[in-house]
């Protein structure tokens, strides 16, 4: 039995020796490599706090005090020493979530990924054991990357401020989020790296400095380096000490015994405290750490020896299919410019980057930045495309809305990921999009269905300067393409079959959900029913001439990859009442619930966005509608 | 005529003698009380950069340069060395904007007036004019208050690292948001105040140390004291040192011909810079620097010798009425607590903080921290009553779906201002918030329609423990009580009337529209229709009973006082979709734009949603959908 097959928990863990610990350690990181390497995670994060991780459960008492983990990509070790060792499914049904989970643990708290909120959560629980009078660490680890999130500023304005409530930051510093992370506070951080150097002078000088007067020949210069590195473990250290916090570190993140004797120091304190941990990203596995794009931060399945990542299959992605046509505009308007937040590779925009560096900003893991930078930039005269995941956007909606729609400025909001994303679970869904988008006066929107609607609609977007634009894609092959049959407006048909008695069906097909309408549309003309299938292209603001078409019709049925709940169900609602188009109407779209991960395809038929159930659904509604009495008294004449 | 009369714009501030100014600051002060004594207005903020805003304009040379002011309240003087002197209108139709407005003036530029977003402006416009190889300065001026938010730290950390890109942050200091600054940066900024008095003992030091050892009796604690105090004008220092930034200060606000000395310094430097100016809030107008709530943030009209501030009419606020029943609860559950992001008064929960000093939080303007550290607060036992105004909980949409919904936890969010506010302008009204909380999983949304509704709304929200809670009401008085004649499932019906010919109207009256809703009905009977007037109380979930009492009804309306899109007229559709109930329905609220600065009153009246209006655009749909033939074809039997 190995060491980490014993540990069924922190417990377990405790009764080690530290001399086991070099082990396990060893133990924990080849069943990581091997078990990724079937399934793809989060590698490289999780590799780089082995140590760190026991660290936190042999010093702490987990779930007495509370571990909390930002971004939970980084908990791979902590579910594991919290006594789950099977992870075959992981990221599939019915196995490991890739984040922390409640049901799975009780050791589990935060299960959103969205980065940069454990330290308000630590504030939060600080308080509330205060108020309660109840004796329990609030220990948060937080990457460096995190904390270019304005949350975490937020938060350790706060958490400072409260002298007397332990609380306790880990930074997880491997000087990247998703790339190497940037900006003022990188720079920092590295200048304390550097420190490290004086650790042997600075002893000497503890020992002096606050008996006796120093003499000899000290330049200013050589003053303000002393200063810089003069600390103790709990001496106020840099910005920290600025907000009035306490400073430990920099402490090496693989050294277990170091962390150990640094998180008891900080334990001890009693008040908020930082432990500053330098770790590799992808320690451990040679083809992680030496990988130069993302140290396999997220990789698919990949061969655990030679480390190479297995192709995915269905051909180019609509990710790729963006970097591809920003490349060419790039080439062709020198006022477009690319903003990534932290996820350059991701999103597409590395081909951009590559060809226009002076035209690509990297804001890090700050959304609300991304979006109102990009209103000073449109109000500087550029047109910048903003690409994010479509669930980030999230982050963002006070500026897309206040910053850069009340002021009509010209930004491109580009967003990958959206609707179902799947593996990720909740907190990745793509599923919000389209209706908060639906709120902003003045954004146009658009969905493109495939890969020549995506480089048409992106020009129409990048075109238009007198306010913003939108337009989503999802993860995945971008699959063939789908030609219209005909146009209404500015809408594209792409089916049109008659049916046995005259009355017919409209399915407004959003974007990529064109494939399976148009097949349940098959489905609907075998069955003798009238069927249009017209995909608006723009779903903000809609095109008039849909009320038109829908008076043609005994049923609209309007299918979309986007929660159901304010998305485009209810945009055409909302057209055919102010129209008084009073034809019977109903929605398709992903239930407004909080989905549990599993893959993309077993989600949607989960759901009822597939062919088949779109055809049962949609039939069922027309025979009832085609049957009914008008549902209001008939007229008093 | 005044030197005031004589400024059309910055040139002629600019020919002004620098011994002049000190009448010109006089006379501003002057005409802002006079003006604002008769209109209300945001005083206290604008009397505190009077100096500050003179030099900005000397040093500058806008509109060429770009002078950025964050959370515009602070821009009166701005709009008045910019040549606007008439104020007879301040904030009321037709007159001049309360914030900056580019329709106003070619020198204005953020309309925003939600805080903390002109470093992020400031950064983009900077990229801008780099890229475009232009040369202007761009300033952007903070309030330490704004400073609390997660949105100058990303912009902050970008800043920093654009080290050949010139950004001017002018640091407003008057250690206040609306209340007090509160958090470790706030103690940060006191420090580099009281630095002011090493300024003597510096000028020795840095004549000293470069060149020759230090010698005497320096302790630890000296040296720590010396450095802290070390600073050149262009010297790095503390916090903003540690992002790579320059530091000028701290200046005195109000001495105009020091601060037009450190602009001019920082405008030579070529890189981003902090200048740190000290004003105080309310300055030269004796009842503002007195008051100690608020120093005249942003009072009604008021007498302008003695500085009494006039009574508003119509009885008490609906803040008022919520802050009462918060004081109730308090002390029956020791387990609430209440979160203010820096609004503790204007919000009511002055008189919960009051009696329990240990349970009230004020975390900064901070939207995202007060939803994600009362996460935290939930998940650690406490029942946390968030209360913001409707429009700024669009900063903490993420946190309310990601970090409270996602993990079910029992936050109560209490949003003020909701609707119409009017006076403030488009980022003040609140219209998003009934169209945002649709979206949130298990998130349960009241919305009183009168003083005794939000005291039984607010008990049923803080009594829910698993999942968020929102009520929602407006400004303004709260009006007499509209008890229900009746109930169907757990809705009140307001209003029924038999109509001539049965057919009959169901109104869909949401909160405080229940006076205009039954007003509308009364019409609606003299006129022989027959009308139902139900308040669903909670609009989400609706009641499942409401799609039973619409089909009894050959129209529906809904009426709300929020955006129209994404509402809860677009949940009543979704409702009635799902359960096949075809009645035609039409939808009465806000368009989903940007509204001008009006009275609420005027604005309700220009967008229908008073009784009048809505008792026509009813009658007018009723008649239609009475009238006509179904919409779908006749059944084929």
């Amino acid at each position: 039995m190995s060491l980490l097959e014993s540990i069924t928990g922190p417990e377990d863990l405790k009764r080690l020796d530290a001399t086991q610990l070099p082990q396990l350690a060893r133990e924990i990181r080849e069943f990581m490599v091997d078990a990724v390497s079937k399934t793809g995670g989060h590698l490289g994060p999780s590799l780089g706090v082995v140590e760190l991780t026991m660290a936190l459960h042999r010093v702490f008492a987990s779930p007495h005090d509370k571990i909390l983990f930002d971004t939970g990509h980084q908990a791979y070790v902590h579910k594991m020493l919290t006594g789950r060792h099977d992870w075959a499914l992981l990221r599939q049904r019915g196995g490991l979530s890739g984040y922390p989970s409640q049901s799975e643990s009780e050791h589990d708290l935060i299960e959103n990924s969205h980065a940069s909120t454990a330290l308000s959560y630590a504030d939060g629980l600080a308080k509330a054991y205060q108020l309660r009078g109840e004796s329990r660490s609030v220990v948060a680890v937080v990457g460096d990357g995190a904390l270019t999130g304005g949350m975490c500023w937020e938060a350790l304005n706060n958490i400072a401020a409260g002298k007397d409530r332990p609380v306790i930051i880990v930074v997880n510093d491997n000087g990247r989020s998703y790339s190497p992370t940037i900006g003022g506070l990188a720079s920092h951080l590295a200048n304390l790296r550097v420190t490290q150097g004086y650790e042997h002078a600075l002893d000497l000088i503890k020992k002096t400095v606050p008996r006796a007067p120093i003499v000899g020949n000290l330049t200013y210069e050589a003053l303000h380096g002393i200063k810089k590195g003069l600390k103790d473990v709990l001496q106020p250290q840099a910005m920290f000490e600025d907000l009035g916090m306490k400073y430990v570190g920099p402490i090496d993140g693989h050294d277990e015994e170091a962390v150990e004797r640094a998180l008891r120091k900080a334990r001890g304190f009693g008040g908020p405290v930082i432990v500053h941990c330098i770790t590799q990203k992808g320690r451990g596995y040679a083809p992680a750490e030496n990988h130069e794009e993302d140290c396999f931060h997220g990789p698919g399945a990949f061969d655990p020896v030679t480390g190479e990542i297995k192709a995915k299959g269905g051909g180019p992605s609509w990710t790729k299919v963006f970097g591809e046509e920003m490349l060419a505009i790039g080439g062709e308007r020198r006022d477009v410019v690319g903003i990534t937040a932290a996820m350059l590779h991701p999103v597409g925009l590395a081909p951009f980057a590559d060809a226009f560096p002076d035209r690509i900003y990297d804001v890090g893991i700050a959304e609300q930045h991304a979006a109102t930078s990009a209103a000073g930039l449109a109000m500087g005269g550029l047109h910048p495309v903003v690409a994010l995941y479509a669930t980030f956007l999230n982050r963002a909606f006070d500026q897309v809305l206040m910053d850069v729609a009340l002021h009509k400025l010209p930004v491109t909001f580009a967003l990958d990921r959206s609707g179902v994303t799947g593996n990720d679970g909740a907190s990745h869904n793509g599923m919000w999009d389209l209706s908060i988008l639906q709120l902003v006066p003045g954004l146009r929107l658009a969905v493109p269905r495939d890969g020549a609607r995506l480089r048409e609609l992106l020009r129409d977007c990048v075109a238009i300067s007198d306010g913003p634009t939108a337009i989503r894609y999802p993860k995945g092959p971008v699959g063939a393409d789908i030609e219209g049959i005909d146009t209404v407006g500015g809408m594209d048909v792409l089916a049109r079959h008659d049916g046995a008695n005259g009355a017919r069906v409209l399915i407004v097909s959003v974007g990529p959900m064109a494939a399976a309408a148009v097949a349940a549309a098959d489905r609907l003309q075998a069955q003798g029913i009238g069927v249009t299938v017209v995909d608006p292209r723009w779903v903000k603001p809609l095109d008039p001439a849909l009320a038109g078409l829908v008076a043609e019709h005994s049923l609209v049925a309007v299918v979309e990859d986007n929660g159901r709940t304010g998305g485009v169900g209810d945009a055409v609602g909302r057209l055919l009442r102010d129209a008084a188009v009073d034809i019977p109407l109903r929605t398709f779209g992903i239930p407004q619930e909080f989905l549990d991960h599993a893959s993309r395809g077993e989600i949607l038929t989960d759901i009822g966005l597939n062919e088949q159930d779109l055809a049962r659904d949609i039939t069922e509604a027309f025979a009832k509608v085609t049957n009914i009495e008008a549902p209001h008294p008939a007229p008093a004449d």
